[in-house]
């Protein structure tokens, strides 16, 4: 029933996993989902959004100066101006009513509107005052010119916003400007995945009481829904569970039964073999009760990280991770993530990478791809990664680091000099 | 009193005005700032923390194998096992009080508690067992192989996290790790910057009504405290003013008036001349009152944003941007962001910018920087980076974008095939 596959390029196991993950579809319309959005909150739209109306809903002008038919600046110079009537003006906010005839111009002001026949603004840099009533025209416009036309931002039933947006400030914006969101007109928004977290391991005491001889605080569980968190999701922390299949059977259980099942269930594990033998199988002791397939990779071609267990719960995300906090977060960040977004049917966003001079060697194998903790610096337009010395699970790595640098899976390491892609991290 | 100079370049004009703003020293310890942290929210540490122990506090194996005396393995190879008696195994999170004499091994998890006498773990893929109690060595270790050593992570009396620091989920997992941040250790945080908006203009209608022939709806008030809050600040949405220079100087001083004085105030004015003038009026009018300098900055080199004012009253930063919804989010993101964090005393970080390959050109004049949005996409390991069409002042060119190019202060302009800096954008 459950498909095991060895040591997957992450690329491929990520794939594999996702789509055996069932998404969200539902909508609920929040009034109070922009709000949330504007307190940083992330929130997914549910469903493409047509705009309601034109925007802008009247032609503008974009500029200071003075509203003409553009034919009447044809051929108009610094040595040759056209010389037009002014016969009125434009302020912002104001219903302008005047008709331009030919010979006339009005001054307008920036987002005032454009009055009725004039069809182009000239600039006031442009322009010189003449004779009262009249103006100088230096420079001939084109039909359109400096003119901000009805539905040139958004025409009226064209999407505003496609369906699985995470909404940013200019989203935000876009909304607004369309009266869109508020109390009168609530946006679909797709609910919040929920993400069950467990620790296991008979190491770990919680972090707020003090480790006795061979104990250390359990920090996963609260780097993990940190991370979760970032990324829109509602992280449930269980806490920590003994190294007993049972107990974590039981608690899994719990996580995924109706009617509020978690959609990704997170066990960090020891590293030990044993430790995530345990794991793997009490994954695929839940099959029989919820569906499968259960546990579909079970070690992961990348460093740190490769201990990690992409499994399918009845169509539940889970996701056993490595009990290292270093090899926690980059397998939470290269897996839990995008899992986070799948389940919500968004689409994962495009994770910015830099690319920077490495200042010192990497040593990696062929068939791995590394992530290493770098430190970086700008000189100049170049930006320097300084990779940070350390064992590999050594949470401080990766408080010293701006970074992760990545080493191409076919790549057997790089040289001081090289052009290396670094992520933000965790973003 | 006020000095004016026209349009500098943006790096000059921030670091001008950053200079003249006052930033919060106090600190505040806080038992719930971790937790906040964790639910996403920005927390700035204050003051340096140093570690109160050792990390990790005993000597743990990084490995599953056998904790041995490196010196009983030299030599050891496939052809010359070193053969070595197991007297016991060490799990996590017991108390081994075991302790190794020459010729012995004890079996060890990923974890564990090194025992006494040993300082090296064999990893378990370089031993094979041998007859019971016993295990052949194939592969030699080196003093220290496959050790965390005591305070390995960091030492007792380190600093931890220096001061300023934005707490990212790394640096909770580390605090947490050393016993910090709950109620017994509360960290001292800086209390979050408080923004003052307003939007200024006549044509301007709160988003949640219909605007009349002329009007538009104020998105600007959203959108900037949607990129503040963000950054860990308190938008303060003062809502809309009309073009009065009496209204605004009277929203303004009560802002800026102790004892809950705004950190940054931030004016949008609409793009029209008169509108610019009557805001850096209103500004420079404030100093009799609060003390100066008033207007450094009344135009900076930036395309969009040119209009933008930079003001100092009585060591407060205000900031006027302009009307336009993109100038205004270019120009907040370029200049209100950094002064967020200056008012901190917390160092802006590192913006991550991804090179890209243009797949059209950008027109740009020398002496100017211009952000221009773009659509990325990814063609295997090449970002490529096309440019949105549309007047600048359309907010729909957001929408559509995944970041902001940069046509650099001294270029005319970039070629289809050039390489370019793109920005998240507002990252």
């Amino acid at each position: 029933m459950a498909q095991f596959f060895n040591v997957l390029p992450p690329d491929e196991a990520r794939a594999q996993w996702l789509a055996q993950i069932t998404h969200r579809t539902g909508d609920t319309p929040d009034p109070g989902a922009l709000e949330r959005a504007a307190a940083a909150q992330d929130v997914i739209l549910a469903g493409t959004i047509p705009s309601p109306e034109d925007l802008p809903a009247f032609c503008r002008s974009a500029v200071d100066g003075y509203a003409v038919r553009a034919v009447d600046t044809f051929g108009a110079s610094d040595s040759q101006p056209a010389y037009l009537t002014v016969t009125g003006e434009a302020r912002m906010g104001e219903v302008v009513t005047a008709t331009i005839e030919p010979g006339q111009a009005y001054l307008i002001h920036t987002g005032a509107m454009i009055p009725a026949g004039a069809d182009a603004v000239v600039m006031v840099e442009n322009t010189q005052p003449a004779v009262e009533q009249e103006v100088e025209v230096l420079r001939r416009v084109a039909p359109g010119e400096n003119v901000l036309q009805i539905g040139e931002d958004v025409r009226q039933g064209a999407p505003a916003l496609p369906d699985g947006t995470l909404i940013r400030p200019q989203d935000i914006g876009a909304l607004l400007a369309l009266g869109l969101g508020g109390e009168q007109h609530p946006i679909p928004i797709r609910q919040k995945p929920r993400l069950a977290l467990f620790s296991t391991g008979d190491e770990l005491v919680p972090p707020d009481q003090t480790p006795g001889p061979g104990q250390i605080r359990d920090i996963n569980s609260t780097t993990i829904s940190a991370m979760a968190a970032r990324h829109g999701a509602r992280p449930d922390r269980q806490g920590i569970i003994r190294d007993d299949p049972e107990a974590l059977s039981m608690a899994m259980r719990i996580a995924l039964a109706p009617p509020d099942a978690a959609d990704l269930v997170v066990v960090t594990a020891g590293s030990s073999v044993s430790a995530r033998d345990m794991t793997a199988d009490v994954i695929n002791g839940l099959v029989e009760h919820f569906g499968g397939p259960g546990v579909l990779v079970h070690g992961v071609a990348i460093k740190p990280g490769k201990p990690t267990i992409l499994a399918v719960i009845g169509g539940k995300a889970v996701l056993g991770l490595p009990g290292n906090p270093v090899s926690a977060m980059v397998a939470f960040w290269l897996f839990g993530i995008p899992a986070l977004f799948h389940t919500m049917g968004a689409p994962m966003p495009f994770r910015p990478r830099m690319q920077a001079v490495l200042t010192a060697n990497i040593p990696s194998s062929a068939g791995r791809e590394d992530y290493v903790p770098v430190a970086l610096a700008e000189e100049g337009e170049t930006i320097t990664a300084t990779p940070i010395f350390g064992k590999s699970n050594l949470i401080f790595t990766l408080v010293r680091a701006g970074g992760l640098a990545k080493v191409p899976l076919n790549t057997t390491g790089l040289q001081a000099g090289d052009t290396v892609s670094v992520y933000s991290f965790p973003g």
